[in-house]
């Protein structure tokens, strides 16, 4: 804050919350100067908050959070509290606005935006403690997939529904420690596997054809984010050839990844590969993202991004193909950006799988 | 839209979109006139779109799904388009009013915000078919309710941590026919049963005290939500008491509910009886919420809600109590608005339960 001369600073989005003082609620405006801190939270959390919160003083309010930590910035003798536009909605900043009327001198003019990501920049770049959490919900992604692997090998049918595939997965993440799953488990097979997103349906494992598993735990507060792509019986050269051009485009966009790197160029690097092997029109979305206390956060690896990689970002490498019709597939790792290189935290074997 | 006079309406939050032309991606732009649609979104969902969409256009935009959005809406020849406060932030509407530069009259002025909640207005009040699908999902928490009492009464040693408990009960739900949960499954025992919100951990099954289950499905789209509490062990005279005055009061509420009666009239049903039984200070949330597409909707059950409770309205009632370092119990339903009263969705015995 004092770096870029923010005095006051309002944080409402929950994981920014979290990530600052600890509190893991589902409800709380966070109010911060150079001196003093304060977590506003409603009943439900008041002996949780006792407990959670780090560096700020816990107040229990019994009307609206935010309009507290409003009147307590208000109080502070700041003359701007700046807020993230990003994440604060028209209504809620009206909601500010009035909170302070009467006590800030020009209340419409007391809350600023930040005129740069402040929370969202710091959680960009991840400490050891943050690296060691986020091995550990990959190492269950890692361990979750191969159980899976041999679940489908031993146990599968055609005919199963990609759904008991997922209710497998999620169990067993439970049972080995998951809070919860990072997103919808994708299970697309056979012609549902050109949806990239295509969560677990009622649709039936195919007798032959890909499938597509991308799935995540959060452990620790921290999300994990890993697709591989098994294939069931016998594939053609076609699914073969694709499979291999994902895979190089794959490895090539790892291998591009190290600090002062532009995450444009890593983009480039996956989608180079798949422009010379004629996919890159079948590869539809961008080659990753952030990963952190959320699923999705800074920076995007796609198409041209100018932000260059850090020592200490965590990130998807992602790319895909996807035939409408016919197959698609994906090959996804999460890795720590190191000085020279990266840090794959999602070691499981990328290798040819036939069931 | 025509009622209100509203000439163009952007619609961003995915639910909304979902609810008005039946897309579930997750990045969509929906545009409306009175004449015509549009949805926007991107190639991720090029089949998916194409086959749920109804009622609109469908467009797959290379950039923002958002600023082309913004873009035909501009080219509509209306005054304004609007657009809901309340799911809109302040960088969105920064980026809505650049992507008009140039063709709307006035940029800076041409979207507006709705003066009173539009699509999520129409989504409090459900359909036959919304209903329906509703009732499916509550019963499917029914059954899993039942499965888990008795699987804790059959498997459950205190030693066993409550995450197990909340792995078989996501499993069952999987296997089942659940697309997810529809939030962080709540399975709070012991001395955690004092956290309303005490998501399942690794905290081991008491020998004796209180299991607080609160758990929804996701089926269809839409969500279920209930709370039962059961007791390990032997009960004391004082959680036996707290049982009956909590279920007394949600019995109560849950009896005020009808349309045309004020939303604040039935949070303090349910108050009015735990004050008679000196717990009301214990009762440190609100009564209940709307749900729907998601697990929290308009309205609010809450102390001094004006709203009038209408036919097809969908609301929880779950008053409960937390007593910090001793033990908490809640009794949640979901019920129906009707003419003259509700119907009760979740019908899983209320009645005392000891394993």
């Amino acid at each position: 804050m004092a770096k870029q001369k923010i005095a006051a600073l309002l944080v409402t989005h929950l994981p920014d919350a979290r990530y600052v003082c600890g509190f893991t609620g589902s409800n709380a405006a966070l109010a911060l100067t150079a001196k003093a801190a304060l977590l506003v939270t409603d009943g439900r959390y008041t002996a949780q908050a006792a407990q959670e919160v780090k560096g700020a003083e816990v107040r229990i309010a019994k009307g609206p959070a935010l309009a507290e930590a409003c009147k307590w910035l208000a109080a502070a003798r700041v003359k701007h509290a700046y807020y993230d536009g990003e994440q604060t909605t028209v209504s809620a900043l009206s909601a500010m606005q009035e909170a302070v009327k009467g006590s800030a001198k020009n209340a419409k003019q007391f809350f600023q935006p930040l005129p740069s990501p402040l929370v969202s920049a710091q959680r960009m770049v991840k400490d050891a403690a943050e690296i060691e959490r986020m091995a550990a919900a990959a190492a269950l992604g890692v361990r979750l997939f191969e159980h899976i692997v041999g679940f489908i090998g031993e146990f599968m049918r055609p005919g199963i529904p990609e759904n008991a595939v997922a209710a497998e997965l999620e169990y067993r993440a439970r049972l080995w420690g998951a809070e919860a799953m990072s997103f919808p488990t994708i299970v697309a097979s056979g012609e549902r596997s050109a949806f990239p997103h295509g969560t677990a349906s009622e649709a039936k494992l195919p007798r032959r054809g890909f499938v597509t598993l991308d799935f995540g735990v959060i452990l620790n507060g921290y999300c994990s984010d890993m697709t591989r792509t098994v294939h069931l019986g016998r594939a053609t050269a076609r699914e073969r050839e694709a499979y291999d051009a994902v895979l190089a485009a794959q490895e090539k966009a790892v291998a591009a990844v190290a600090a002062g790197v532009k995450a444009g160029d890593v983009d480039e690097a996956a989608r180079s590969v798949l422009r010379e092997a004629k996919l890159a029109d079948y590869f539809t979305h961008s080659t990753g993202h952030g990963v952190g206390l959320e699923i999705h956060e800074s920076p995007r690896i796609a198409m041209a991004q100018q932000t260059l990689l850090t020592k200490g970002m965590v990130i998807t490498i992602e790319p895909g193909i996807y035939i409408p019709g016919a197959f698609g597939l994906r090959i996804e790792d999460t890795v720590v950006v190191d000085r020279r290189g990266c840090r794959v935290l999602t070691p499981a074997t990328k290798a040819w799988i036939e069931l």
